[in-house]
Formats: C-alpha cells, structure tokens, sequence
C-alpha cells in the first residue's frame, strides 16, 4: 500500500468539514415544501469522499488562501457535482437505483422531486458563491461564479453528459471517451484548483502548473473509476458495478483493457506529479492524493 | 380595449431585444453535443412575451439605468424562467406536450436532453450574469446573483413548484394557493423589479415601491392566467387549456369563480397603480402593462 494513512485521515477531516458546511448552507426542511429540502440533504450529506473540495482546499492552502473562502467555495463546487449526480441518476438519464450506499433521490423521493431538488442544489451554489461571506472582494465572488458557470454548463459538465447519452448512436473510440470525460468530470476537476489559484492570488505560472495538474489527475481519476467499476467490489463500493459492461458501453477499460488501462493511470499520475514540481514541498499533500488515486486501481 | 396600440409596440420591442441577446448568449450547436444547444434554442428562442424582462426593462429606464446591464439581466432572468418550464413540462412534472405553440423539448428532443438544456439554461444565467459586460461593477454582478439565486432556489421559485406537485395530497384553500404562486410565479416577477433597482440605483422608498408593485402585479398575472386558462381559446394561446380543470386541480377560478376571480384581478391591479404613484408620469409604462394585465381577464 502506498497510502498514508495520515492523508487518509486529512481526507476524511476535509470531507467532514465539507458536509457540516453543507449542512448549514442548505435550508432546513420546513413547510408544504419540506421534502425538498429532505430531498438535497439526502443527496448532499450523503458519505462521499469529497475529492474536488479536497484538491480545492489543499491547492488553496499552498497560497495560503483564507480557510473559509476555501470551505464555502468547496461546498458550492460540491452542491454542483451533486445535483449533477442526482439528474444523471434520473430514470430518463443512467436509470440508476444507489448511490453512495444509499437509494438515489427518484427512488427515496420521487422523479419530480429528483428533478427539483437538482435545480435547487444547482441554485444553491451560486448563492453561496456570491454571498460576502464567501470573500470580501466581489471580483473575486464574480470570477468565481463566471468559471463555474463556465466549468459546470453547455461547453463543460453538461455537455460532457450530452455527450454520453448519445452512446449508441455510434461506437466510441478512445478521442471520443477522453473528450468527453474531460467535459464530463474533468472541467469541474479543473475548477477545483482553478478556484483555489483565485482565491489565493496564484501567479501565472502556477496557475498553469494547477491546470496541467488537475487535468491529469481528472483523467487518472475517471481511469480508475471505469477499472473500479470492471474489477471493483460492490459491497465496498456502495453502488451497483459492471454498469458500463452491463450497457454494453465503451469505457476506458473496455478499450485500453485492465492492464493498458492501469498503465495509462500511472502515466497521468507521473505527469500530474511533474506539473506540481514548482511547488515544492507545499506540494505534498497534493502528491499523495496522486497515490490516493493510484491505490484506487490495484 | 384599454390596450395602448403604443404599449403593445413597446412590449413587442422589447421582446424582440431579448431574443437577439439570448441568440448571442446561448453557445452555437456544434460538436458531438450540439443537440442541447438546440434543444436551448428551441426552448429559448421560441416566441414568448417576455413579461419579466419586460418589467425590469421598463423599472430600469425609470432610473435612467444603462440598457446593456437591463437587457443581459432580463435575458439571464429569460433563461431562468424558460429552464424552469422546460423542467414543469417534463413527463414527470406536468406532462405538457406543448408550449408557446410548439412541442416541448422533451417532445421536440427526449427527456434526457431537456433535462440537461434546463440545467444548462440555469447555468448560463449566472454566467451572464457574472460577466463584466453586464455591469462594471463586481459588486452590482455579485448582489444581481445573490437575489436571483435567492428567488429562483428552494425558498422561491422551486419551492414554490414543490409545493403545487404536492397537489393530491390534500385540497388546496385560497392561502396555499396564494403562497405557492407568490414563489412559483411571484419570485421572478419580483426579482425583475429588484435588479431594475440594484442596477438603477434606486433609493429605499422607490425599491419598496417596486416590491409592493411586483407583488400585486404578479399575483394578478397568475391569476389572469388561471382565467386565460378556463376561459381563453386554444388556438390563440398556443398551448392545451382547461389543464388545472383536467386535472382536477384548484386554482383561483375554480376558488372564486370566474367573476370573483376578475374582481381579485381589478383589486390587485388597483393597488398595483397605487404603489406606482412615487414615480409620477415616469411610470407610465409600468401603469399601462397593469392595464396589459387586466385586458387579459376579459
């Protein structure tokens, strides 16, 4: 095993600090409307790892960015991936029934209230993000929201999962895949430390350092979650595998295979660790989330 | 006809301004995704009246408030109300096969892509709305977002559509009604009035002013819409009447009755004019749609 077990610890204390900052962003439920709020709490407070606010608070904290700018951006970044999860979970969209170890939003509530509670949470981030709690510098608050929006809408995210809903209509090759994970989970990988170089007044030079990094790193992520999803075990895992096979939809291991694919992981880790060279040693944790990753596919 | 042939022109106007920006602001169709772009124009793009870009429009040119800043927010605020239809409109919600005279997106597309152009429809409002272009101020940009997340999100506009898909559940009195409408339909209407004031300006008596107005005219719209719908022609609207009736849902006619329903109208819109009367003859327009409103009803 390569992991230390203290970045297994800072993860959790990130992922802790992320989901008692989701807990007071989101409005308790109450009124007529209550299993909205039931619905995001469901889907928001929900055991997950909490990667991309963890590579936004540690990118962040090498330039010593202020903690709660930090937090608060990673819980909006966090109510976007989420509500993201909730619609593609959607009968109409991946039909999925778990997630997380838990029953999905449609089945614990019901569609509408799946479709809703993703718009909320999707409005949600924004909100927090433009609150002066968040910064003091609106420029700063506007920018922020600008690259989300950005990272998250038609030519990011959700143009990623266009994408992959065409499955079918033509057999995907390993450009098509790449492009459209680099879309899908990659742009909101990449507003991770994006957000932390602008909250921490990243020089130019870094900046590009962190979005070499997070690219690569997005990449070697989404690897190892098709080679988790082709060798992994569900119980561990927490939701239903072989989903991809099952669909009998390409992915990174159905194209490259086990071994190929393995191999391709641990080239991005080596080349997402370069990108972090000219950081140093204020660079570690970043590092050892690179193994975190690599650990995912053996 | 109360209806000023002028005030018709000026609406048309205006209407006409906010498509050739929402055509500018919403990313051409190309790529591998370009269905959701189109499925975002399709939706977008199509005709409608513009009522709530109408409002902050007119609100905005009372304060002498720069045209360029209006006309991004109203097409930002566009975006919102449109993604919120293509969302109602899905067969998990409401179920509608027609809107503004054409199919719906889930129709015209499928439901995953109408899904995914609401969601990016939403996304791109903040975009908008976070850009320099819209306001050289960061600090304008971050309140305008702030108050639009706030009524769009969980505690205005969505909550507001949770609570009329809890229908069934129990039958619906006049305060319910009246609630669910002031945030499904009342948020943004309000909202309008609101950022006419944040980018005009404008001193505390006249946002007040403003919010009492879009209160009382917002109510009155729905309501004229709820007689539109018992009373209006098919043909002339553009979509399937007699939905509430169908489905055997209350609403304000099926509450008051047609003529008590018209008399709410008149009251409201009364009381609408009454909040106008600070601003003299600069409010002429915004008196005039009050009576737009009331010719709805006959």
């Amino acid at each position: 095993m390569r992991e230390d077990p203290d970045f297994g610890l800072r993860l959790k204390e990130v992922a802790d600090k992320i989901t008692v900052a989701l807990d007071q962003l989101i409005p308790p439920a109450s009124g007529p409307e209550a299993d909205l709020m039931r619905a995001m709490r469901h889907a928001a407070l929900a055991n997950g790892k909490r990667m991309r606010p963890f590579f936004l608070l540690e990118a962040g904290a090498m330039f010593d960015a202020p903690e709660k700018s930090l937090l608060r951006t990673g819980a909006a970044l966090e109510c976007v991936h989420t509500y993201s999860m909730v619609h593609d979970d959607l009968p109409c969209m991946d039909d999925d029934d778990f997630r997380r170890g838990q029953p999905t939003v449609h089945k614990a509530f019901d569609e509408a209230t799946a479709v809703l509670a993703g718009d909320a949470l999707l409005t949600l981030a924004f909100k927090i993000l433009a609150s002066s709690e968040t910064h003091d510098d609106p420029a700063v608050r506007a920018m922020l929201i600008e690259r989300l929006a950005d990272a998250a809408g038609a030519r990011g995210m959700v143009g990623g999962q266009m994408i992959d809903m065409l499955e079918g209509a033509s057999p995907r090759d390993l450009n098509t895949i790449t492009r459209m994970q680099r879309l899908k989970t990659g742009a909101l990988i990449s507003y991770a430390t994006e957000a932390a170089g602008i909250i921490g007044h990243a020089r130019e030079p870094e900046r590009n350092a962190l979005a070499g990094f997070a690219n690569d790193v997005g990449l070697a992520y989404q690897i190892a979650d098709d080679l988790l999803d082709a060798t992994g075990d569900e119980a561990e895992v927490g939701k239903p595998l072989r989903s991809d096979e099952a669909a009998g939809k390409a992915n990174f291991v159905t194209l490259l295979g086990v071994e190929g694919a393995r191999q391709r992981v641990r080239l991005l880790a080596a080349q997402a660790k370069e990108h972090l060279a000219i950081f140093r040693n204020k660079a570690d944790i970043l590092l050892q989330s690179v193994d975190f990753v690599l650990d995912r596919t053996r």
